[in-house]
């Protein structure tokens, strides 16, 4: 049994991990942190984390990048392990996380979803099989609100298969302006948008006469989440140091 | 029962036509027309048309643009209806054969395939229905040796989509050197190429918490063939006029 | 502008269809009906249809089949347009419902979402065109806390098709403890079931190296407010009648 | 170069391997056997393997199952690497492929296709990441003329996602005729029939609010050929022993 102190626990994404770790048989909750103290399930909220007398496990932030500096400290008096699913950090809050993990365990990624980690893993592997023989083109759809393009696991997506064939790729997102046979040593990169879709990326390997597809399709934004319960499970006991998803996959 | 001229019959394109009216009952081939007259079916193959002593009811042609003039004579001079599926004519070519349909029945579209025009008939349906509420884009995928982008089909699907709601849109090939929100009046258009790929055409309309797909993947290019046949077995007994697949269906 | 009163105003649904009008122009909420009275909104909520004080142009019911009685003999003394959206009704009430049209304009049917009725009517237009000449497959999706199988939109979607093709087709569930080639006469049903789905349907004709596919996915159960907010725009100033999403389409 | 002796050279597999050879530069075709010694390339064909003159490096036979004796005689005697790409041997001739393994190196699989190697791998590997957190089905199509369902290679893929859980799974082809939730412990498998469809597969992992989806499409039987010209390089200068698919991916 894991038990778990939860950092942002009145906060849209922190009440989905209450719902979720009750619906589990190895994780509890035993304290929560929020500013907004008030108590919604089996366990007490507290307004920091200095003010906690409960000792946990693993802690869960998924609060604000505002909430960082008393997070690590109290993580690193208390030598509690620290999954981080709070996005947004600047890159001198990134190089600080990281700089924790020498002390502490510390749980970090871009990307909390497991079925988008795993998908990187997936085209890892397939790409050292089929590089050079099948053309790679990636495809995302997102809702008509979003205002960046491709999205950032995307591009986590074609870095992780780039990576993996030799850094020989260019990127291509427009084929309209010219007239051209595909090069081999393109990645076609695809932004669809529209509705409300939350987020679905999908990689196709195109041969001679056979065409693999590996897709990710995300339905809510609670499998950042799951995610999350996940690493924190994976996390007790482990020593100091920094961890992500591909440790877990 | 239809009797079919077969023109172009020694071509790669009028042994499938055979094969595929060979499985059929609702029509024969009476004879072909080919510079090649190797006889490989039930029926003679004659060097040119003026040579035919065979009347039918119909005229398929699958062979060159070079064949048009003599074909066209032929076919005025005989009031046989005729099926034109050769690509690759050029604008003068294309005004010939439109006048011809003054004096007899012709069939002249830009895809013979059935599935691809009843796609474009299912969009315009579908855009009646879910213009305003929905975002339309559209994903084509061909074979990497493809130097133009997006395909004329989809082209020819945007069009229909566009001109059945009133040519408000405009169309997007490129979203990734921007950050902004979707526009409402934008149609975007995906080219993946890749392998093989003979060619799939997607229509995604997306809307609040649902998504409809409208999609038609060609496995070979016999797909034209079986859409000739059923124009001749529709053009039958016609009177003079332009038809295309869109009476068809 | 339509004046919606809202029955069921403080049940899930009723809360997403106060949010879906609240970001539209063509209509407003005047008043709920709830047995739970908290008002959320601009607007008052009454216990009982009898206590509302406001007159509507179109009543939108997204309550119980207990309220059935209270809520047509409002509708009919008030001579108010009716969205029916509640499931579950016995044969009787679905016969209750559909007497009560003879005095008032009621909107009823099996399935609120646009989409999916959008959907069958694409797949009838479909089925005239390819019935013949393409098989015809059902392929829905739907989480696996789901008991029944088919879902009853696959089999409202299979029945519009073998309606359209003249009653011709056998459902087949099974293949496996079989060895024998499809008959032409079958339409298969297939039924996947998995993690927490909303509903996804999908029509496969397939024919000679081409493929049709009409999918649509419904990620939230929020589709069927959008159709039932619809639905009351349409049905202002109606007739007495009955009417259902064909009439939208 | 690897230098390869293609045995069934005048059968449809045959001449698709020397096409494919053809526009490779890793290897080349010196000889063929076919009991059609008709010559149709740079190389000479002979009728059976004792016939042969010419020495190569790796045998691919892609003939008939009553040509095995005289095949594996041959690759004893001159210690010639083989690989087998016919189908439908009888379980003594298996055995018998298998035993040749002692003496010679043999590549046999059930299905050469590269894709679908790598998808077997890509689904294992998901199913240790995913097993007990996510649901898994099992999708395949293939044409109206096939009398076997599921397909080999559904069967295969469900074998071995099975044997990588533990064996803790069944085997569920029909859900019309029940009603109960789904048992966390079924593989669904659906066997999708109609028009030409050569061979698709689809492994589904749903979860919570999240689907991975890995996916093979064959779009000619070509991509066996592929295979099996692919382990023919891998093949070379091999020792003695039993090879397939998974030691190429």
């Amino acid at each position: 049994m894991v038990n778990i102190l939860l950092s942002g626990a009145n906060g849209h994404m922190g009440r989905v991990i209450a719902d979720i770790v009750g619906g589990r048989e190895d994780c509890t909750i035993v304290a929560g942190i929020d500013i907004n103290t008030d108590q919604y399930g089996p366990f007490p909220i507290f307004s920091c984390p200095q003010d906690c007398r409960v000792k946990a496990d693993v802690i869960i932030d998924f609060s604000h990048p505002a909430a960082l500096d008393g997070l690590l400290s109290y993580a690193w008096e208390t030598k509690t392990p620290l999954v981080v699913a709070t996005t947004g950090y600047s890159s001198e809050q990134i190089a600080q996380i990281k700089a924790a993990a020498d002390n502490i365990p510390v749980f970090f990624t871009f990307n909390m979803s497991l079925g988008i980690n795993l998908l990187v893993e997936l085209a890892k592997k397939a790409t050292e099989v089929l590089d050079g023989q099948f053309d790679i083109e990636i495809v995302e759809k997102h809702h008509n609100q979003k205002i960046d393009a491709p999205s950032g696991t995307a591009i986590m997506l074609a870095n992780a298969i780039n990576e993996t064939a030799g850094n020989q790729y260019e990127y291509v997102y427009d084929r309209h302006a010219q007239r051209k046979k595909r090069d081999k040593k393109e990645i076609g990169m695809h932004a669809i948008r529209g509705g409300t879709i939350v987020g679905e990326h999908e990689v196709i390997f195109a041969g001679r006469d056979e065409i693999i597809t590996l897709s990710h399709s995300a339905r809510t934004k609670e499998v950042f989440a799951v995610g999350a319960v996940n690493a924190a499970v994976f996390l007790k006991g482990k020593p100091a140091g920094l961890y992500d998803m591909s440790q877990l996959i």
